[in-house]
């Protein structure tokens, strides 16, 4: 174990479930420290209230106990900049856990520095990219932030040191979580994962256990219904701003896209994926509003960007995809390549029409006063602006260097 | 129309039908030459047997009828290649009429060779890709080739003209070919593209007249079976070698999955694509057993490659994939860029668990001799060579350029 | 001869020199239509004043002669963006022509719009890259605008039949021009560039007659003095705005530059570069001013840019100095990377102290204020914030990936 | 201290000097275990001999002691690789330090196999980029391997304890290494740096103590011959193999480039870089030969490669070259990078002639058989299978995407 750092105030994320409220007594003990907890809601689905009961039980000040709601700005700062780009980490993963780590890291910071804290804590463990992504946000915000990580402090050897010790302090153990849980979750309004012990064997099918547990995110394809549903998503600017021509603000539009689409059985995925700390792990993810909402701002693009836009800002992607994948959020090189994104964004407003049926999301329709998808050009018979002889140009321009190229190997006498 | 160039003997991608056998005539009465056909089976469906009649109808001598299955050259020297790429152009669209046209070129221009022709000839319109694709090709092969592009060249104004000019050359017009078609059709053993008429709004869905037309590629989700099916896909150093334990070679293997794929409604999609030439366009595409072998790909990948190498082939991936796009096979780059993917691909052995379930293809396991997927590592209590340690010195590193960019933001009371 | 479109005022492109004189006339007797004349003061080194008698006397109205100074909105809404990611074109040239295009571009359509116009003219050849920047900013500012080229429209066949039309129009042929030039000259405040006839062998080194010619840019580095000059540069933001502590506008200040260089043999370039339309082509570019800026630009920014900031600029230069080169000034993707770049510079601010001698441009200190060089972190035997040990972990996860690839090819006996 | 693991033997990279003595005997006496020591040549300069008597006398076998001269397999199988890519580290740095470091490694590790030793062991500090890409590449290559980083380990506080274990321990310590050096130096057949103290502010040039040091490895360009020197370097598949037409090997023919270069001031580069571990330190490099081959390759390039295979490397070369500053040589990526560069290469071939003149390299010609350069199409009045009309509809193209979106903000009167 680590010899503890002086420390005087830690800023602790704490959910006020077992694993939070066993930090939350070890930082006391250990560190001899004053607590201050900060639970955040972002679309998680779990009621905030009990959290500040338990920091109180705990011995938190009142005055230490922060709880905010922070679901509109995680879809507005967080959720929708990234999916301007269209990012998909591995050509797959949505990044829905991810993009919520800078945001609580952001907040802990500001309420350190609002109460005076030297330190924060996180209850990652040390085997993950969370721990990066919270440190790393930590570190580019307060630099002289002392961080702890108990998971790599603590000498509890398993789960039962921790259970004993959650005993020997009194703190409630809710039925099932005195064994190891099968798998662990993590959730906010994006998404949720299933990661560990039941999920470890890449060659084995999520089981029921997870992909039909009561508070899943998303059915099966299977279970979903025989008629498919339609919806109309609205954009402005690159951010959907309305369903069936209704507006919402950006947390609500995403719970309403969840709702539909958990109904439709779409965006479980299985997955393998490689942690930035070097290995890689097998996730089971629930991502039904973002998979639909993906699938409608690609299509509103498809009409309004330029393909020079779209080309660069495909090339961009995997890159600002792994930048946010390893915590790198409040980086340079990430509000670089969001400035050349958002300026791609102006003119992609519109809406899109689509056909959501037992896990599949198909585009129906897109239409935008910005449309550059130009009928009278594309029409086999009509002329409209478009000379067919350029195309001969066109071609043979393009194709110089490779006939000076071939012409040189003739002379040579070389086959390739 | 141009002036006609010297020809003395050209040769005609000539499918057989009403399009090239106009343009069959158009070259022997225009150009006053020997005309060449080259009739391929790519596995578009059609018979070719007709072909050879009805060019030798048309006055082709019997040494210039070529009839060539390039089914399997198709599928392992051009289809498995982008594959290994996991190649979509802008987010969506599998390749499948790009890939095919580089080989059709170039087995044209061999027979050029062969027979001595001085000039080349495709049925492509001017304002598409395919003409590009075709003709770029030509001249890297053989850089002094004379082109024809009938439809740029000819002064035939619309379908009338077109068919008055067949039935004054006593060429064959089947039935319901003397109306514009309501779209027009690209196949291969890869896809099958619709565009044009009734698909050129973008903002209505692609009507059952196209989507349940009789020689249709896949059914559509609805129509497809309430019961998943299971199949099991073995790849061999990034190419697809067998399905459930049966070895097939590359173009039964694609056949197969065409099979299941369309039985189970997959790989219909409806999309927006920037030609090369500068317009959007429409089109409606099946590619069924594609859609499942990307998926395969992907999943095989994420257990055998590792993390470096699978995010600079993401990265790397969309310009490959518009270099083919745009016709660029036989380029120094498009080889460059195929000579770093294929160096990935040397453990990319496994087989990949799939289930495949009213449209949509889902991974079910995964598992290769070459795995990198290592359980020790990540099982949640076990040590297995990672020390929880070494991630604060990763971290801390990782963050130190941010730190000291914040310190200094500190130390001139900057605030972002 | 293309037949003349109906035009009925152009916006000619005009130097007043004997090619763009010539372009005049044949334009009032090709077209019959209304010529507008506009002359701009990039920086070429050339009076402007006898480009209004020219005009007068070929019959251009006083109103439709526009004479515009444009130095200073030159460098800086086009020389210093460019500046600011270190653009190089294939690794040695500084775009100097190229930048110069869209400003006049856009400044001929900025007149056609005001005075009416519904043509531009320009007297780029057939050949270059020129005409391609030229007339694809014309498109991309003024959609429906007509684009006379006359190098590619009319029917002169070489110097000899120029020179007679000019004569039989009583223009002005001064001493020297009869004779097709042995090399071809632009020039704008950022370079001078000399290309053909006596350049063409890219096995013969740049004659005495371009690089000694009596305006010449710059001098040869054997020409230069024994004694090295010292200068500093001061940068905001990304843009140089000073020397030697005197502040400069930014035509002044790359005018003092090009005289600091020029008296130094600093910035001539011998290159084979290759054109956009397909060729390659051999030039004698002289950049003074210009290489002593990209010198110290990269100067100021190794101490006060963060390095993911720093390896994502170099990553995307190539492809913004291509598209500058390739005229795609006024496209959606050249805007992002701006963007990109342009949110790098903030604290791109502080000064470079250079050493000019003979040719060579020479760092020697660099300071800011917003530093991000840490003399604490980098000494010795000093803590400073930095921990030793780590390094460690640093190393061993960065390693991980490889370390689990290398258990694994172990495991099978594998070889690399 | 970190309490020592259990080493049986330790491959040590040993280059007889105080340093890596001190080590020697420290390693030793800390582990108890047997020492083998590894002495490679790859031009840095010293004597070898030395070394051996140095080990024999602290005990160390005679089979246990390795002498190397890996001087050709350095130039041949790093240094060229390299070079084919036109690698420079941030714009400016040939990578002189890094490129040493895998071969280094790789074979220590082949040693350590040989001897069957569990453990290697090198001299490199804890702040530096070395102590990664020596322990990335043993871990790459052997993955079990004990890594023993005495500078991370022992206890010493500074300079004047490490004298004090070398007097008892009866290390020889030459004249002037009791003090502290005013800077450290690493050197090989590429180059040599210079760090550290009298060079740690980077406001101040580098002083004469380190610039006009008496083993220094090229002189300033200001004591430089007043006349040129001119060369010819030959290239075949992008290596270089002759100087004015003698043949020579790999690191002969560096070694005369060296020569030449630094006769001529050639390859001083003073530099502030970003290190992996995140800070940012300063340098004084010398790399005369190699900043000769750098433009010497890039010109030969200039008329051989394809415009396509060009702007892909270059866009690929800042990640190439990040890749090897870190360590990163033994990657998949890195050869999945090699192999794109080195698929360009084929027809690198020819000759380049060079003026080299007070540390400029100036290209005066480049000849290949395999020249893409093509006279006849780049004269002004010459046809050469280039048509002029061909421009325009290459221009039309290029631009129809621009004028489509000018068309829509017309339509809208939006202004940009």
């Amino acid at each position: 174990m680590t010899t503890p750092r002086a420390v005087k105030k830690v800023v602790l994320a704490y959910s006020g479930g077992l694993d939070t409220s066993i930090i939350l007594k070890w930082l006391q003990e250990t560190y001899g420290c004053e607590v201050v907890t900060f639970t955040a809601d972002l679309g998680q689905g779990e009621e905030l209230g009990p959290a500040r009961a338990k920091a109180l039980a705990a011995g938190v000040k009142p005055e230490n106990i922060f709880i905010d709601d922070l679901r509109d700005e995680f879809v507005r700062e967080y959720v929708f900049p990234m999916f301007r780009a269209n990012a998909l980490y591995e050509g797959v993963y949505l990044l829905g856990t991810s993009i919520a780590r800078p945001l609580i890291a952001k907040r802990q910071i500001e309420i350190a520095n609002l109460v005076g804290a030297d330190a924060v804590c996180h209850g990652a463990t040390g085997k993950g990219n969370d721990q990066v992504r919270f440190e790393v946000s930590y570190y580019a915000l307060k630099p002289d932030v002392t961080v702890i990580a108990p998971w790599r402090e603590w000498s509890f050897q398993g789960r039962p040191d921790l259970i004993a010790y959650a005993r020997k302090h009194g703190i409630e153990i809710a039925t099932g979580k005195e064994q190891e849980a099968p798998f662990s979750i993590d959730a906010n309004l994006l998404h949720t994962s299933s990661e560990g012990l039941v999920l470890e064997d890449p060659n084995e099918p999520v089981p029921d256990l997870v992909a039909k547990r009561a508070d899943r995110r998303t059915i099966t394809p299977e279970e979903a219904p025989d008629q498919p549903t339609f919806i109309t998503v609205g954009f402005e600017r690159g951010d959907a701003v309305s369903i069936d021509g209704q507006a919402y603000g950006p947390a609500a539009l995403l719970g309403e896209l969840n709702r539909i689409g958990a109904a439709n059985g779409v965006g479980g995925l299985d997955l393998v994926e490689n942690r930035f700390v070097g290995m890689k792990s097998r996730g089971y993810y629930e991502t039904p509003g973002g998979t639909i909402l993906w699938h409608a701002h690609r299509a509103i693009e498809s009409i309004t960007l330029d393909r020079g836009a779209m080309h660069l800002k495909d090339e961009l992607m995997p890159r600002y995809a792994a930048l946010i994948y390893n915590g790198m959020w409040f980086t340079p090189e990430r509000k670089m390549l969001q400035a050349a994104i958002d300026a791609s964004q102006d003119d992609v407003t519109g809406e899109v029409r689509l056909k959501i049926y037992k896990g599949g999301v198909y585009v129906q329709g897109r239409s935008s006063p910005y449309s550059l998808y130009n009928k009278e050009l594309i029409s086999f018979d009509a002329a409209g602006g478009y000379n067919q002889k350029d195309a001969e140009g066109f071609i043979k321009l393009n194709a110089l260097r490779l006939r000076i190229a071939a012409w040189r190997d003739q002379r040579l006498g070389k086959n390739d």
